[in-house]
């Protein structure tokens, strides 16, 4: 077998075998394949795309590229993992998992931090003054054990064929692409331990993909996917043509997040903390209908047991749980500006990607890996879609330490909201559930 | 205007503009376009297809990217070049080009050096005792003036684009493509001044176009980039199914072409001369049909004055002109050794890609760059295409000075030679002329 072969037969719009997708993978992860051999590879697959059984080998391959992570010795319980395709301020985790785990199904999860216009949840719990995300596994797995919860990011070395590919297909026009995307999403979560998980696949111009079709297309492709390689997989299509919640920035999206937990949600994050919740319950085997998860999820919200799940967790990982009981200590950023509206009209189209690399810009977001990121920045939006807001109305709030970026991105932000005269239907949080 | 726009429309089938290819030659030749980049979009041509105008506007650029060679000051006469695709025991440009100078056409020919199972006139004019195939341009074009021939090899940077994406092609499965093929040869004819060219198009088992369908796509694409590039282009596809005459190796194909010269053609290189002559011919207007170009040539083989030319052409660059009297002279190999038929039937195929192999590795071509090539190595066939051999006929004969080879090479060349019991047509020397 010989990369040349490999490149030749996908090129020609042939089947390659899981020998010839392991023989690549490898190559290209210990360096004996090159990256133009890579890229010619990536690019003949983008074009003549991939069965689900080569996705799934591709997945797998990558997966076994590095650390494996093996969480069968913490629990005999069943523990379902949650992802998200990532959005524009996307808190749900930090709301649902502790509900979860107050529901006594385990939480044990790993988190990303942010790169360009979506954050990370890692970056988030970060704001919360003494949390450590960068714990050991073995201090992950004991916290999983004792209280049923842990949010961490890892050192681990997971699924490093993914990084290698991911960031070559970045510097080939080969990002999206169903087959590809699939594959690194799921390459992570099964390198991480996953078992069952539930996807937060994130639909509309602040998420990546941008259509309907389209998600529903990577979410067969990801169940299809976890059907050949042994995970159950269940899809919910959720809405990001506008922002989750209001808040977007680290120290602002934990606020909410407490907020939330309190009971106090916007509309469209509790439709989906309770959609997103409902399918984990049901495959964790908890609940046997929609109705009584939903009414689960309600109580331990109710009762404060989510709450103090969440305390519990913020305390054993090391914050300082003052800052739950009492979100006002959270520093603010100096500046704090409203975006007011100069016309009257129904809130018909928020540029959501625009106001993530808005908030990005802010100090809430990396551009380059490097970045340092600024708690207390963001945008604390005001309206939602549908809303009919008046001239003098507020928009949004600029929150920055900067202030001189206030003006670049005031007049950026006024440019993301789109009213129109008629009358504009709210939009649907959740799109659609899959599995 | 960037590289990964210009990746993503060939990705998407779109027709990129001359300003797109031009950045992407230029950036790849200077280095800020990467390998892996090129790559992508090298495997995006090849699937995705060019059109003629992509094409022609590929091939301007690569003549472009380097020294650009301006024949014009040499004479007012019509200047014809001769290009052949590559074969085994091809001689015919040796041969062909003292006839067509002889007639008073001016000769300014640069070759290239052989690389795998293909060899290159230059390494064959370099048997010849004392000739120099690297002279300056200013020595090539005043011999060009004076005595109305030359052929050298040239030192010039003549096309570096297409010499880098020629390579990375090699390296990522993407070398047997039309538009990448006619723009390659066309980029290297074009920057070396080239305005009228015939192209002897191989075509078969020894050539890089295996059947007649390709070849003839790859004329028709080469004469489409002629005439968007407003350069006068016919083709002659010649038969590659066997060796060219007799004779594969350097000094071994310089005697078979004295011979030729001399009025001794094998019937195959014979139909191959007359047929690019004629072309040659009419296309420099020095006759105005076949017929007369024909005798043309005939006369001066027969009168003596092609054999002249290609003594004064051989004196003039510093070569030993008794060894064109007397060919004798030319060192002999140590080792001669026949290879003779062990069944009798007629000889139905002739495996000459493998032949072109042997022959390499008795020492008369390169598998590497930097291999030095032995001048007297090489194969002398015995027999053509529809012979009838006897049991103990000599089916040809090695030429080796590494005794080590013999075997080896006796082994496999046995086995380069297909009998059948019944009868087999003479294969046709010439396949078609396309203008």
């Amino acid at each position: 077998m010989n990369i040349l072969s490999i490149i030749a037969n996908k090129r020609d719009k042939k089947v390659l075998s899981k020998e010839e997708i392991e023989f690549f993978v490898n190559g290209y992860t210990n360096g004996t394949i090159t990256d133009y051999q890579a890229a010619a590879l990536v690019m003949a697959i983008y074009i003549n795309g991939m069965t689900y059984k080569e996705t799934t080998d591709l997945t797998l391959a990558m997966a076994n590229s590095g650390d494996m992570i093996d969480l069968s010795d913490i629990t005999d319980k069943i523990i379902v993992d949650k992802h998200s395709t990532g959005g524009v301020g996307d808190k749900i985790t930090i709301i649902l998992m502790p509900i979860i785990a107050a529901l006594g199904i385990p939480v044990a999860k790993m988190s990303g931090r942010g790169l360009g216009f979506t954050g990370g949840t890692a970056d988030k719990l970060d704001s919360i003054p003494g949390y450590k995300t960068d714990i050991s596994l073995e201090e992950f797995k004991d916290n999983v054990r004792d209280i049923g919860i842990s949010l961490i990011t890892t050192s681990l070395n997971l699924a490093p064929a993914d990084k290698k590919i991911y960031a070559l297909r970045d510097a080939i026009a080969c990002t999206a692409n169903i087959p590809l995307i699939a594959s690194s999403i799921m390459s992570k979560k099964i390198a991480s331990g996953a078992q069952k998980i539930v996807i937060d696949l994130t639909c509309g111009d602040g998420a990546f993909m941008k259509n309907i079709k389209e998600a529903k297309t990577l979410a067969d492709t990801m169940i299809r996917i976890g059907r050949l390689a042994k995970r159950e997989v269940r899809c919910v299509i959720t809405n990001m043509d506008e922002p989750v919640g209001y808040a977007i920035g680290n120290s602002l999206e934990v606020v909410e997040a407490i907020k939330a937990l309190k009971g106090d949600m916007p509309e469209d994050v509790k439709e989906i903390v309770y959609a997103l919740g409902t399918q984990m319950i049901l495959m964790a085997g908890k609940a046997t209908s929609q109705v009584q998860a939903e009414t689960m999820i309600a109580e331990v919200i109710n009762s404060g047991q989510a709450l103090i799940k969440f305390e519990e967790l913020v305390e054993r990982q090391g914050g300082d749980i003052t800052y739950i009981s009492n979100p006002d200590k959270f520093e603010k950023a100096k500046h704090i500006v409203p975006i007011v509206a100069t016309e009257r009209g129904a809130l018909k189209t928020i540029k959501t990607e625009m106001i993530g690399n808005i908030s990005v810009y802010l100090g809430a977001g990396r551009m380059r890996k490097e970045d340092e990121i600024d708690p207390a920045a963001g945008i604390v939006m005001n309206q939602k879609i549908g809303n009919v807001v008046e001239v003098g109305d507020v928009l949004a709030y600029i929150h920055t330490n900067d202030e001189s970026k206030i003006d670049g991105a005031a007049r950026n932000l006024k440019e993301a909201f789109i009213l129109d005269p008629k009358r504009v239907a709210k939009s649907k949080p959740v799109l659609g559930i899959i599995k």
